[in-house]
């Protein structure tokens, strides 16, 4: 059941890309190959193979290719995305769903659009199981214009509100407080760099504080909740950028949950905020009418022109989520990629180490360091050459850093277990 | 010199898109395209033929085939983009220039985006002559956020600011500036329903106003400044979002110049502002972080993770753009465009009106009504099934509006122009 491709030529042929992709059978020869002759044997059940005489230059790639040549990327936002996420968003980049438009280039008050934010919103609500009353907004900015609007939404300027600390951007979002309300930090783990998440009942809670926010996962320490605090007086505030759709979560515990896309979700510049409906609506007077609460839920996001590629590429996302089985399944499998890293470093003999208490150990971020830091460079080179990038720490703790989130996949984890095996077993 | 491909198959072959696109010399066959034999002819000099017997059906599309069954995008905003600038995003887009990510994977931080970003903030500076004495910003939040970023950055709450009202824009920057600052309204062209620009002479400026605001193309009803005035004390600033790079523009008369993207340089999702270096670092206390131009400045656009992918497209357009032969010969081929439109409606007897005076008239936003308004409804319908698409006025004025951008080809508007001929001939 062969049939034969054959190509008769006595002069060069320009053509894109050497490779029979047999999932979706398309035929792509890389540029720049100098077709001099070849043949392609198909088979139903086998797929393709073929054979061809060619000189070939690597660059610009195309489909097929792009994704056997991609790296394992560990970075910690923007971060990796599911490759048939990508795939899917390439092939209909230029004519989305026959529409003859980009999604770059529809107005976002067509019914193309509309469709596409509508759809984004219920994959998410159906993600998280979020009742109707919260509402879902899709904002610019990133979690820092959030640290300004959480505040500048939800009290006065006179009011008190509460903050634990464990990492750096629970303490940026309280010192941005600081300008909308009486902000103060309630326990802080900068002492212990970082590496703790303190007790519940050992918070002394503001008896009169509006709300109180927390950092469910720090992405420079690695530090994540796995449970949360009672508010005495107020609402639950949390920002969930670093972990946001990486487990359940009981969205009923939080008055406010808000996210910046680029971890697990989707490309930088789209932010999310899940609010309860009745928290909207008291904006302080000088509150930039697009950081006001009131002003994008009454609009559905769509007060001015809001970033549509971004919250399409969210959709995608999220779909692909609730094809994986919902967040559950997604869970087991972050659990499972966390357990093979962290085992790795605990049974390294202290040649690598983790500084976050165990029981707190996030599942998305996970820094450690060499005993012997003086390899720490050559650890990140060398990882670089197997094609497992973004390594290095962050600048602020130094080490190295692993970001793995929903869109790593086992294979990268495995290979990066792998390497530091090897990697201690050269150096130790 | 021609040779031969031929596929001698018994059974069926899946292939990806019937179609030889001679200019980049990719061979794609379509989708679920049922090959039962075909024949490839190639010669140098006239590229590519091809003959196949094939069944097909229409989705999911791909490359070369979605730009064949592009519509002509009229919408306001996100508008339509250059065919090859998204081509190319489409070849890159699950890995960038070999790295192996996505742009939409690739930390903001790394050499990778860097390089992207320093070479469009570069390619800008270059487009419209922005000199060292200028810093150039890639923000979020749409020109709406700048509407409160703008006062908040250039002024206390006591100084006087003053805004020429050409259109709804203008209008709604006015009132944020109202939280912010002694905001006054010396002209408006409500009264007129925004058809017209006032004579710079006749401007009644504050003595002591820290501003002078106009917005250089009013997006909704198609109003475009020629010249621009001078502030009797202040700084010139300029809302460029509808006519950004549309021409060339002299950004030494301005204090600050800022834009959405969306309409002629990329997605939605990126804001650029353009700021005179000694304005920038007197923001009010209450100033969001991220609305702080001194905080954007000192970090270059990166004290957050920024909107990468849109500024990785807002680059694309830039370098062709410049490949275009630059803004002098973009405004050439905007203003045919524009003239062959605005002729066609002059000539049309009445039948087409335009209601905005004659020297001001917009290049880019072209609204138009019929005498018949009856009709209007018809013609937007009749004009999509011809695939002009997103030809509806905005809803506060109503009837047509055409908005031709930089990516708009001539060959749309002449599709247009003759679409309106028949129209009429029907109708009349």
């Amino acid at each position: 059941m062969a049939s034969k491709l054959t190509l008769s030529s006595p002069n060069s042929l320009l053509l894109q890309n050497p490779i029979i992709h047999h999932q979706n059978h398309q035929l792509l020869l890389k540029p720049t190959t100098k077709m001099t002759s070849f043949s392609i044997l198909t088979n139903k059940v086998k797929g393709f193979s073929i054979k061809c005489a060619a000189t070939t230059t690597p660059t610009p790639l195309s489909h097929s290719q792009d994704l056997e040549e991609r790296v394992f990327n560990f970075a910690a936002g923007p971060a990796t995305l599911p490759a048939n996420v990508l795939k899917k968003a390439q092939s209909e980049l230029c004519n989305w769903h026959g529409s003859g438009m980009s999604v770059m280039e529809m107005s976002h008050r067509g019914k193309e659009f509309l469709s596409i934010i509508q759809k984004a919103e219920a994959d998410l609500r159906a993600l998280l199981n979020i009742t109707e009353d919260y509402t879902v907004l899709f904002l610019q900015g990133g979690a820092t214009t959030q640290f300004a609007a959480i505040p500048l939404n939800l009290v006065k300027p006179e009011d008190s509100v509460d903050y634990v600390v464990t990492g750096s951007w629970g303490d940026k979002a309280f010192k941005e407080a600081q300008k909308y309300s009486k902000s103060k930090v309630i326990w802080s783990g900068k002492s212990e760099k970082y590496t703790k998440i303190p007790s519940f009942d050992s918070l002394e809670q503001t008896p009169d504080a509006k709300y109180l926010h927390i950092c469910a996962n720090e992405t420079i320490h690695g530090v994540e909740f796995k449970d949360y605090p009672d508010p005495k007086n107020g609402i639950l505030v949390a920002d969930m950028s670093s972990n946001f759709c990486s487990k359940p979560v009981d969205v009923s515990k939080f008055g406010l949950i808000y996210a910046g896309a680029q971890k697990n979700v989707g490309p930088s510049g789209v932010t999310i905020v899940i609010i309860r409906k009745d928290l909207v609506g008291n904006a302080q007077g000088i509150t930039p009418v697009m950081l006001d609460y009131k002003i994008q839920a009454e609009n559905n996001s769509l007060y001015n022109t809001p970033p549509c590629y971004g919250i399409y590429m969210c959709g995608l996302v999220f779909d692909d989520l609730l094809a994986q089985g919902g967040l559950k399944e997604v869970e087991k499998k972050n659990k499972k990629k966390a357990d093979l890293l962290y085992n790795a470093i605990d049974e390294s003999k202290g040649f690598y180490r983790c500084p976050v208490e165990k029981s707190v150990r996030s599942l998305m971020n996970v820094p450690f360091t060499l005993e012997k830091s003086e390899f720490e460079a050559d650890f990140i080179k060398e990882a670089a050459k197997e094609k497992m990038v973004q390594l290095k720490g962050h600048r602020s703790v130094g080490g190295m850093r692993a970001s793995i989130y929903n869109a790593m996949p086992l294979a990268g984890v495995e290979k990066l277990v792998a390497f530091m095996k090897d990697f201690q077993a050269r150096h130790a």
